[in-house]
């Protein structure tokens, strides 16, 4: 088992990677009363909710379990949380569980952050995605029907649990959304780490236990040193989020659910990289590299037909990153290295808003 | 004018004491982008909306006006003001100020934590009961059908204006609520606020400039005190309820709206007191001190006759300062002086929930 800590002082935390960690000694030290509520969703439930339960039975638990999908991450289903919170007459005291993906995980966080303002809970991913994205670092929220993640609070929890036997459940398709997040880190973060994914991303889609602990690994170590330098997302923080103002915007016009995340992110960083490339910064060779290798992934790398470059827009101006009408975005100087940036000609925005990405992709390809 | 700072390290604010006070450069500097958006409700804003957005016209402005009424302090109200954010498209850098009494206040200050995961909030309360309690503290939320406040966020506003010009078309049955909170505050923390409200009284509810300003300022100093010792209540700062456990009770048993927060508050306390007496610690003479300045303030110093023992049990076993199932309560060593316990015999506790509250008050009144 590999132990990480995320350093943010008296709200500082561990995260626990490797194989066959339901156990009660990782979950014990940090439940703090007697009543655990676990929340999950329907299809989670079955694969892993007896296990887990087994774990509890020294507690008063209840079980919370929501549909499953991205479509319900909004308030009618965060009240279900409130109201099995409510009904078992839950206190201060309690502990949530969140059991799941990455949808379960922020709407678990949310409910932790606002139930009698304010009370603890434990991250179990069950989802690539989650395991090196959504479970580290205290984003959490729900969707509202004009924007991604608008409501939410900044929220740690108290412990990753990150079992990765969880994964081999995981359909190819939700695997490979979560690979998007594993390329990104190298992509803004580290070179070794996208050269290592390079040589490593058939291991990885092949569910090889090494090479999944060394990537899950590798992309919580980077995000846990960003978020303990930037919590609330004032600066650096926000170039974890490369591909992400595109990739909302695909995931908001698309509706919710009909593009996974990481799809879309895949597709936005496939935006972000032509755009980096555009502005003479990343060598064509180098955003070939990055495109080839989410196509690997088994990432869509094109961006939906459907979408014009006002569809874009729309979405894009109401992006969290947006400041007093700038739209500011994530680019590579270079592989490994990210800014944050909103100067631009707006020229090379519609440009890259109106590029033919099949076009590019069939270029690359046949090289 | 008088200024009070709320010691919070990096999350400290001034609140503004006087008349007069909607000035812009009380304003500009907790403002902190080019966005404003006002928060306010039907009843409030033909009042003193015009007056407030005549400060703002340097700034891009919008408002959300809600209907009024603790009945609508709930996620459905809440989405108005997000959909407002939203359509405005606003960003992390808007402000918004809350304009009206405890509702707006609380829904306007959870708004702001939870949009984009937080963004800045000015209180300008209205409402006797707002100035001096809700919206100092940063306590903010909504309520849930099966309990008050329910859901919230320790969130701080930027800076609080209390204008008690406003005051002047609060009706008298808002104003006695607001005076309910007043009281309070001699009761738990300063005998000698008692000793001077029991004095000033009648000029409090004629609206005498001068003594409303003492009165205000004296609570919301108290109130400043006890929050920068424990912002997010694991102490004393649980203190602040007196009255509020069996208050809570009657508020969500008898709807919303039906009893107001103040007078609620004022019949829970008449129960604290009389509890504080029969476990020995508070003199009946003391008991009946505070009665008394109760009903001279207008209010109900009797529980509502509909209201049986179980009723009251099954709301107290959800209050957010129950732990594991014990029910904590706000109780008076003597005037002043207020204890938060857990330890008494449930037969007292049922003696008090059963006692007759009108013939108490009778013998009280016929002394």
């Amino acid at each position: 088992m590999h132990r990480l800590q995320v350093e943010l002082g008296d709200r500082s935390y561990p995260i626990f990677i490797g194989e066959n960690l339901f156990q009660k000694t990782l979950l014990e030290p940090y439940i703090k009363g007697s009543q655990v509520v676990v929340v999950t969703n329907e299809t989670v439930a079955p694969l892993y909710l007896g296990n887990l339960l087994s774990r509890l039975v020294d507690y008063q638990y209840e079980t919370v379990v929501l549909p499953d999908g991205e479509k319900y991450k909004n308030w009618q289903t965060l009240q279900l949380i409130f109201d099995g919170l409510l009904k078992a007459e839950c206190t201060r005291k309690v502990t949530l569980i969140a059991l799941g993906g990455g949808v379960i995980g922020d709407m678990t966080g949310f409910a932790a952050a606002c139930y009698q303002r304010g009370v603890n809970f434990i991250q179990v991913p069950t989802t690539l995605l989650s395991q090196v994205d959504s479970s580290v670092g205290g984003k959490t929220g729900i969707n509202h029907d004009l924007g991604k993640n608008m409501i939410g609070a900044f929220y740690q929890p108290k412990s990753v649990i990150i079992d990765i036997n969880t994964l081999h459940t995981l359909s190819a398709r939700e695997l490979s959304a979560g690979l998007a997040e594993v390329i990104k880190y190298g992509l803004i973060a580290d070179k070794d780490f996208f050269d290592w994914l390079e040589l490593n991303i058939e291991q990885l889609k092949n569910l090889e236990t090494e090479s999944l602990i060394k990537a899950i690994e590798w992309s919580c170590k980077i995000k846990a040193r960003v978020v303990a330098m930037d919590e609330t997302e004032s600066g650096i923080r926000a170039t974890l989020n490369l591909g992400h103002t595109f990739g909302h915007a695909i995931e908001t016009h698309q509706g919710y659910g009909n593009w996974l995340h990481g799809e879309a992110v895949a597709a936005g960083t496939v935006m972000a990289l032509e755009m980096s490339m555009q502005l003479g910064w990343l060598s064509i060779q180098d955003r070939d590299r990055g495109i080839k290798l989410l196509a690997k992934a088994g990432l869509p790398v094109v961006p939906p037909a459907n979408m014009k470059v006002n569809d874009f827009l729309k979405y894009m101006r109401i992006d969290k990153k947006t400041l007093d009408g700038q739209i500011r975005l994530v680019l590579l100087q270079k592989i490994g290295e990210a800014v944050v940036t909103s100067e631009f000609a707006s020229d090379i925005l519609n440009a890259i808003l109106s590029t033919n990405y099949q076009q590019l992709l069939d270029s690359i390809l046949t090289d």
